[in-house]
């Protein structure tokens, strides 16, 4: 457990009481504990936290918060790859699980409205009985929340097609550090009225503001979907095949490639028995109206039948079912925890290159795993560059904690000479806040962080993350 | 011609001609009249306009003018609708004439990066040679800047389907008030690294920096189009039809439509002759693959031969060839500037309403109209609810301007009623400024004016605008 934890005194636990009620705030070791970790395995103990039930109430905790220089740190389900949800200097978690509805669904106008704890999954679902659709997909999406999503911008395999969580944000209504309740954006399909508050909250991890509405832009559910699969016998031919099936004028609603050692992992959840000589797979799905599917699907399976252009292809199979589907998607989203099989612990990296450059990160990550002698697996989304690099290793062995370090910046390094970005979707949290200064130049940075001094002066409003120098 | 100029000191010609040589920077009024008006109407004379030739040289400019609090107005090619270009406080313009390069079109990454003096129209020829699409495509995209495209975060008729200028901006090169420069973004199709500045430039008019390089994200240029055209005799039915073509799953990349009045400026464009019972036409395109195309265009006729419930329809009929789909649309282009037939002068709105809500707003103007005695035609981009109102008048006539206000600020309130907003593509500049916080609360505006001052302290670059509170 790294430090952090500090007791909250009496008053300020009896004032906290008073605006959430008493069976809202827990101070108990054993409650803390639940909210001490997120997705990186990182643990630091809050001092206390709530669970308020309105933005008045949160309104409330904040201005008191500022006035008494209290760490407020929001949290969704704390499924977040960078440490954004973490208790860094102790202080009161806000859990936002209570703000849980689904306020509006204008169908017609496309348009809902909803608030932060809502499970971004469960939005989906619901907006699809409407015959409706909210492509952004994170892979936690059975239990991660809109308003984690909307902190961090998370993508996920639809990205390639259909972009991210900020190319459906309208507008937000955002608590700021001191109390004030604002809103921002619009809800209609444009907008350009003063500066873009709306996209500055996107992404800001929970730094500039706590949100307490959502208001989505929602497409109409394409009417047809097709999935295939393809496995190669190398990783480079499976590289090679992404570049070309974007070239081939196919836009793949999933473009999703898994390792070997990925699918080793998840090996039990496959639909089917892989080649001993399997290499990589890729995960394939075109979707739209009935003949705009049946054509991209044609295109694909012609591009690839060219067994001579493409020797390493091994296998191409289209999923026959429902069930078939569903297991291919089950085994893709449990790559990240089923990794743990193999070592405790993880460094889990979420770069992006260039699509052409997706050959080179494959193979530079393959020499480096040999060379340091650990295990680094690769799998993700393909289809627009965004890899996702996982470096295994146990933390208790100091010799793997430094090669682990050394191979993570040699990644970066490597990853920004591709003119690509240290991350697609994660954020920087914590685990990257050390590195922010190798992609961003200085003047960015002095200005990111004036900004974060316009919102939260008493840097009271998830203190640590970002801008962090020191390493975690 | 209103206020503003200021004749320059010695030193400061001078100063300025060192820096971008003398044949660059011109003072004489002759010259300084042709950059004193914009798409407004509107005139200020500036003191001085310079046409630099690189990003140094801007840094240098900026330097000395944040020294000197001497006020420095980035102009594109002046084809705003909000007064962004006018130096309504004299000082420096600077033309960004000469940073026209296409600097790099990564076709297989579908990136591209060019300076902002590039016109857009230019642009999207040069990118459609490689199989690549921009699609965003105001009306003035033969003249419009890219780099004024990006500080307006212009629209077009596309935007229904592909969404505005915000959607394809990576990143940026920015020169700040002070003359530092800086990089945000990325040149991948994700990122979240930090606060999202390029998104704030995008969209700020010109007040935070001066962008001198633009990565922009490109598609695959869509194999196939059907362009349609739609008489109806109300512009009820038309407003109606736009609600049901949406519903029915058919997404148009274009869907325009023009009122009574506004085809009576363009008739001499139009490729037919119209009935005498017509009040509105819409325009309808659709695009894609080839069967994708067909399949939309299928569904679209189908949809407009139900005349039973569509009594209002006069004509469908679908673009024959090439020319006629040119025609229409220089027709639909010319409104804005053919509109100058009925009157000397307009007042020109871009205002945006919740899809279904189109049939309200036009009834709205129309009763509008009625009950001032003043022309009101509107015309735009039905499909994502951004409409154009343009209220005609002469403004040397006191009665007719008095009139042309209230209409505006009558306008502004029903649409704010609607739940809509000010402006969809055309920004706030000086013409909305005094209606700002009709629309954003006091936080937000609070928000922006300091962000404002944590990138140009001293005021100097584009100021009066957004946040002006005088009425111009």
């Amino acid at each position: 457990m790294a430090a952090g934890n500090q007791n909250m005194d009496k008053n300020t636990i009896k004032k906290l009481q008073a605006i959430v009620g008493a069976g809202y705030l827990v101070t108990a070791k054993e409650d803390l504990l639940c909210y001490s970790y997120d997705g990186t395995g990182q643990e630091y103990m809050p001092s206390a936290v709530a669970f308020p039930g309105s933005a008045a109430e949160i309104s409330e905790i904040m201005e008191f918060a500022n006035q008494e220089f209290l760490p407020v740190i929001p949290r969704g389900a704390g499924t977040g790859m960078t440490g954004g949800s973490l208790p860094v200097e102790g202080g009161l978690v806000l859990v936002m699980s209570r703000l849980n509805r689904i306020l509006e669904i204008d169908a017609e106008n496309q348009v809902a409205v909803l608030e932060p704890g809502v499970i971004t999954g469960q939005f989906q679902a619901a907006v699809k009985k409407l015959g409706l659709f909210y492509p952004p997909d994170p892979a936690s999406h059975d239990f991660c929340t809109m308003g984690g999503n909307v902190a961090e911008c998370s993508g996920g395999p639809s990205a390639v097609k259909y972009g991210v969580t900020r190319d459906y944000i309208l507008g937000l209504e955002v608590i700021l550090p001191d109390g004030r309740l604002m809103h921002t954006g619009v809800r209609t399909a444009k907008g350009v009225v003063g500066y873009d508050l709306t996209r500055l909250f996107t992404g800001s991890e929970g730094t500039l503001g706590i949100i307490t509405k959502i208001i989505v832009r929602l497409l109409a559910l394409p009417t047809h979907k097709k999935t295939y699969l393809v496995l190669t016998d190398s990783l480079q031919q499976a590289a090679v095949l992404v570049a070309e099936i974007l070239k081939s004028g196919v836009l793949p609603n999933t473009l999703e490639y898994m390792d070997q050692t990925a699918l080793h992992v998840v090996n039990e959840y496959l639909p089917l028995e892989l080649p001993s000589s399997t290499r990589a797979l890729l995960l394939i799905e075109v979707d739209g109206n009935e003949k705009s599917t049946e054509e991209q699907g044609g295109k694909l399976l012609s591009l690839l039948a060219d067994r001579q252009a493409y020797p390493g292809i091994l296998q191409v199979r289209q999923a026959h079912n429902e069930k078939e589907v569903e297991d291919l998607w089950k085994a893709r989203r449990s790559i990240s925890p089923a990794t743990f099989k193999l070592k405790p612990h993880k460094i889990a990296e979420d770069v992006v290159v260039p699509k052409t450059k997706i050959p080179h990160l494959v193979d530079f990550t393959e020499k480096l795993s040999r060379e340091l002698d650990i295990i680094i697996l690769t799998f993700g989304h393909a289809g627009d560059g965004n890899i996702h690099v996982n470096i295994m290793l146990d933390k208790d062995d100091p010799e793997e904690n430094r090669k682990g370090e050394t191979a993570k910046r040699r990644l970066f390094e490597y990853v920004l000479s591709l003119s690509g970005t240290l991350s697609g979707e994660h954020g920087i949290g914590i685990t990257k806040a050390p590195f922010l200064a190798l992609e961003l130049d200085e003047t960015s940075l002095m200005l990111m962080q004036k900004i974060k001094k316009v919102f939260d002066p008493n840097n009271i409003l998830n203190p640590g993350k970002i801008f962090s120098i020191e390493s975690h």
